[in-house]
């Protein structure tokens, strides 16, 4: 069965899924057995049926003969079954692809781009054991508490573009993060962190001839529910969770389907407006401009106060009189400086 | 055993390369077969048995008892046997991944380079079945007369700057060219010509984050030795040979050779002083700039004067008084401005 999201698209959803988009729709209130054998255009013995398979997967679902249906608890898991009711993108995670264990979802979303996976897909892993980072660093992935997702996306731009991707997910991110509750920052290029402390990271990757992209790996790691002290020692002391800025678990499906939508709707601007808009998101999150800085990158090591970025993404460092272009680096903040 | 090439890196050949790399260098002169012996710490009935088995291989030696051994003829192939005697370079084409057939040699090298292959790593095919160029577009290449090569290179370079080894790789192939006799010249980006027609083309693939590449592949495609009757009728408007233009067959071993030299000769002026030398070589050899030229990229037209490129590689191209950079597209020449 398809239905209109946004009354533009249409999209395929299970049976399942829609029992749960309407009861996820109903809230705390029953939705009527007759309704919902209505809308799904099965017999009520059918819906029964369905709701039976759900409540085998996980589902809490209360039952009551005069009054209906009415959801009451989702299985902590990130399948289509748990995302799919609650999104409304277009493409963004509308297949998506989920391993209980696997090496490295950006590795899995390239090998699936290969085959020729459409703009959209997304892997979502419960556990990595191969996480990886920016600059061949690793990205610790504990089972189960966190998001590991990587999304194939298949944007007609040159390769030099696609860093303005990267930054774009740090706005989609932290904006999520914000609206979670948590004052998260971006310290450049794509570091998002709460009080100064990493809560997620994106890797992005491309395959591409020197005109044009063929597709792009987006990968993203947030720490949601992992306890500061569940991380390794050397990683605890600079890295924080969401449920530890916050105070209170995160259900891990709804920030997922959270950040897709935005993500999706940041693509959607990027499309039409070019890196603009993004560029002004990303200056207003930033927790690097204005600060005196360290950049360090493979040979050099440079210092001085970060100015703004360009509209290509690069860092516009002021050293001395000279305002130089920083293309890829890691960024140590110095001290505040008023600004 | 090894040798010694320009006096710095020492590079494995295989015993029969060696007596084919002495043969080579004695020209018309018989090499004794006790210098060879010397040489190559052997007896003389094994230099023999070598001898013997480049005999079998379809290489013409002529043996005379008192005088020695002179190289008459070298099979027409593009294998590490033929090449390695001819090269003088560090790195690449010092693996050679020869196919008689295959898809395309940048598909190959892909392939290789995921699995780890290392920088000048070479695939050479006699036929490719899917041969690629620019924009998704076929190479046609028929069997056995021209070069289809492919190589992988690993320079320590954000993304951006993948498209400097386009131009960098026409300016190899266009001075090879020239030196083999034919006047060819270079229409933006990367179309290498004789008298207008396409004698070469050039597909740089690269895999990369948008901090680095993790590799690239450089693909080349060069009309050798078909005659122009035999393109199929809608390329042979359009494409030429370097045999058709210099009036009698290359040999290709000798050509590729000397392209290979080129080629790690130029990444290497690259590597140490960056794109100015490459981009000064382009300019001279370029049949662009000073014309007057329509640019179709996707959505646009371009009309205007090809005043030059810039730094990055990008066409500067005057639109009345705007001075327009196009990044990527096809060039027509419309009519010759006397510059």
């Amino acid at each position: 069965m398809t239905i209109s999201v946004a009354g533009v698209e249409t999209v395929e959803l299970s049976n399942e899924e829609m029992i749960l988009s309407f009861l996820a729709e109903g809230g705390d209130d029953f939705v009527s057995g007759a309704a919902l054998s209505d809308k799904l255009g099965l017999s009520r013995a059918a819906v029964w049926k369905h709701v039976e398979t759900l409540r085998r997967l996980g589902y809490r679902i209360d039952a009551q003969p005069s009054r209906g249906y009415r959801l009451i608890e989702v299985p902590d898991r990130l399948t289509s079954l748990e995302l799919a009711p609650l999104l409304s993108t277009r493409e963004l995670g509308r297949e998506i692809h989920h391993f209980e264990t696997t090496g490295s979802t950006n590795a899995e979303a390239w090998r699936l781009a290969e085959e020729g996976a459409i703009n959209g897909e997304v892997v979502i892993a419960e556990h990595q054991t191969e996480g990886r980072g920016r600059r061949g660093r690793t990205w610790v992935s504990p089972k189960g508490s966190n998001l590991y997702l990587s999304g194939v996306l298949r944007p007609e731009i040159p390769p030099a573009r696609a860093a303005e991707l990267t930054l774009l997910a740090a706005v989609a991110l932290a904006e999520t993060l914000r609206e979670a509750g948590a004052p998260a920052t971006i310290k450049w290029p794509n570091d998002v962190q709460i009080d100064g402390r990493k809560v997620a990271g994106i890797l992005t990757e491309l395959s591409a001839d020197v005109d044009r992209v063929h597709f792009i790996v987006l990968g993203i790691g947030v720490n949601l529910n992992t306890a500061p002290r569940d991380f390794p020692p050397d990683v605890a002391e600079v890295a924080t969770s969401l449920m530890a800025a916050r105070g209170q678990p995160v259900p891990r499906a709804l920030f997922t389907a959270a950040l897709l939508t935005s993500l999706e709707a940041w693509l959607d601007r990027w499309a039409d407006q070019g890196f603009g808009p993004v560029r002004s998101a990303w200056r207003k999150l930033s927790s690097t401009l204005g600060q005196e800085v360290l950049v360090r990158s493979d040979a050099n090591e440079l210092r001085g106060v970060a100015e703004d970025i360009d509209d290509s993404g690069a860092l516009l460092l002021r050293v001395g009189n000279k305002l130089e272009r920083v293309f890829a680096g890691d960024v140590e903040q110095l001290r505040t400086k008023k600004s």
